[in-house]
């Protein structure tokens, strides 16, 4: 691919523009509002001119509900010789270019999974989709130079392609993403009109279930407004179960001992699907999350101590795979959990010991 | 406080016994499994012969549901001045004490807000609960001789005293700890059956929100066998607005306009009451979690890479005040999310590019 005109030029469109311009491509910006183009090409993402000539791909980058609309206009100009959106749900704008009459051979549906807390061209970056699995949705109607060109841009912005349904796709991130932003925003909720006292007791458990509860309410509203019927479904799935723990909750309260044994079942029962559904989450390097041992070292709050444990652990060899800080309650003081393979524990563990640091496990 | 006996000797009691032996105090340690109780003593935890003569607090670290047997037990043996435990649950225990009709003057139920993956004498730690809320139930028949014991023990802990009624910790734990737990569950069961394809597309989100889904199912069902009331009552709450969620999802299906409008509201108030709970949860330092600014940098995957950071950040002068490690699929490489002060975030930028580093924001 020579040339691509990028229509909408927020966080990912302005990130593929950006990723485009890096492997040399040619990259028209254009957007609804003018001077967000000129901010986006300001950032070195293309030229807000409009292109001379058809261009090779039209990458189409704004809310779901305007995709259809914004794809239609692009094709009825004649912009280019294939046409895709980045969408992060796929089968209604599918249905509603379909409505609208549009060369269907020359579209692709797309969605990268990448994003970031911020949003806006100022926050576009040419690596934010690298290793990230990008979904192409092609159907029998799909073009071979479309699915190429779409295959094109994947490899150009170091992603990883992964073809699916446009109404699989769809289901799917209901199930990783739509579902667990709800559910997420709903355990917050609880908090809200909370006791003071209530609130000093939160822990580390509560603040990662709540994370995503801070997302931005406009972005999401565009998204499930988009796919109300497949979040629908799992949220009914979750609402099973969660009339089952009630009662089963009921039953442990109640003083009849089958009662109580049924309840403790099915608490049990939630527990352990629990367990094994979160068994499959994916880690890092796409696979399934190994048991890291984890190093629990005290530190002090001073510029430099982090480096210090960092430097003292790649003195002894070993490679930190993840970490996590925890500050405590009301101290400057905190620790430091550094997971690492568990062959390495014993020795990363005697090695900060023999540096001075205080070691938990 | 001059001698403790410590009866129970997993991670809380052995991690309480260590803490009072390394401030000077004569500790003893039972378990109803004595070799449990010779391996904390191994640790340095204490002495696991009986204790000659009365000592000053006996503290029973044993589950919600043995906690009054065990207590009864050791007042009728008259083994110390005071007794406390150190159960996640406070108004079960106390209501079978009363019961058992135990001396209540001598008693107070408490609750130390810390934890670890790992479960069992050998996790035991002196630090495990430094700078932890260390939850107090008194009540008007608690003696101040007791209650001053308590104290004693939570600062010998370096732990943090809270004072609250026993039901009013009870609420507050399923608010903020129990009914996270069971959600977070109930959205990993849904990935146990999911197809590969779907669970490919996880991202950070749901791995956030399931990640206590990873928990110990045994230790769980002790404690929400404890507290099935106020759990219960919690999660009837979240299944009110999933119900509303799933009603306003069916709405936004909805050909017409007015529903589809109030389907928007719905899912819009749940949105923003989640904003609106997040903001209530106290990040590090027991303060409402600041906002701070992320510096993503692109690493390698051999050992050093992170020293390396975080020695140009020492160096910058500049304070981490978190960090997140985050895996791209199928690849080496991967992205550190350093969180800093706001106005510190262009100085480290610069100073990291300036050594190197590429920089995502």
């Amino acid at each position: 691919m020579r040339t691509a005109l990028v229509i909408g030029t927020g966080l990912m469109g302005t990130s593929a523009a950006l990723a485009l311009v890096s492997r040399g491509v040619e990259v028209y910006l254009e957007d609804h509002d003018p001077s967000v183009a000129r901010t986006a090409a300001a950032l070195g993402a293309g030229s807000a001119l409009p292109p001379e000539g058809q261009v090779d791909l039209v990458v189409v980058a704004v809310p779901p509900a305007h995709v259809a609309a914004t794809l239609a206009d692009a094709q009825r100009r004649g912009l280019a010789r294939g046409y895709l959106d980045v969408a992060s749900v796929k089968a209604g704008p599918r249905r509603d270019l379909q409505a609208l009459g549009c060369d269907l051979s020359r579209y692709i549906g797309t969605h990268p999974m990448a994003g970031r807390e911020r949003s806006g061209p100022l926050a576009g970056t040419a690596d934010l989709f690298e290793g990230r699995p990008w979904v192409l949705t092609p159907t029998r109607e799909t073009g071979t130079e479309v699915l190429n060109l779409a295959l094109e841009l994947v490899a150009l912005c170091r992603a990883v392609p992964v073809v699916m349904d446009a109404d699989e796709h769809d289901r799917a991130v209901a199930l990783v993403s739509h579902t667990p932003q709800l559910v997420s925003s709903m355990v917050a909720a609880r908090l809200q009109h909370a006791e003071d006292t209530a609130v000093r007791l939160c822990g580390q458990g509560i603040r990662d279930v709540t994370r995503i509860a801070g997302s931005e309410p406009g972005m999401w509203m565009d998204i499930l407004a988009a796919n109300p019927g497949p979040v629908a479904d799992v949220l009914a799935e979750v609402a099973t179960d969660l009339t089952g723990a009630v009662e089963a909750l009921r039953g442990l309260q109640s003083a009849d001992e089958d009662k109580r044994r049924t309840g403790a079942a099915g608490i049990e029962d939630i527990l352990l699907r629990g367990n094994a559904g979160r068994d499959r989450v994916p880690g890092k390097h796409g696979t399934a999350p190994k048991a890291y041992e984890v190093v629990a070292v005290l530190i002090g709050d001073q510029p430099g101590e982090l480096a210090r444990i960092f430097a003292d652990a790649g003195a002894a060899g070993v490679n930190i795979e993840d970490v996590r800080i925890e500050h405590s309650t009301g101290q400057q003081a905190g620790r430091v959990q550094l997971m690492v393979e568990p062959a390495a524990a014993p020795g990363l563990t005697s090695a900060l010991r023999d540096r001075g640091w205080s070691i938990r496990s």
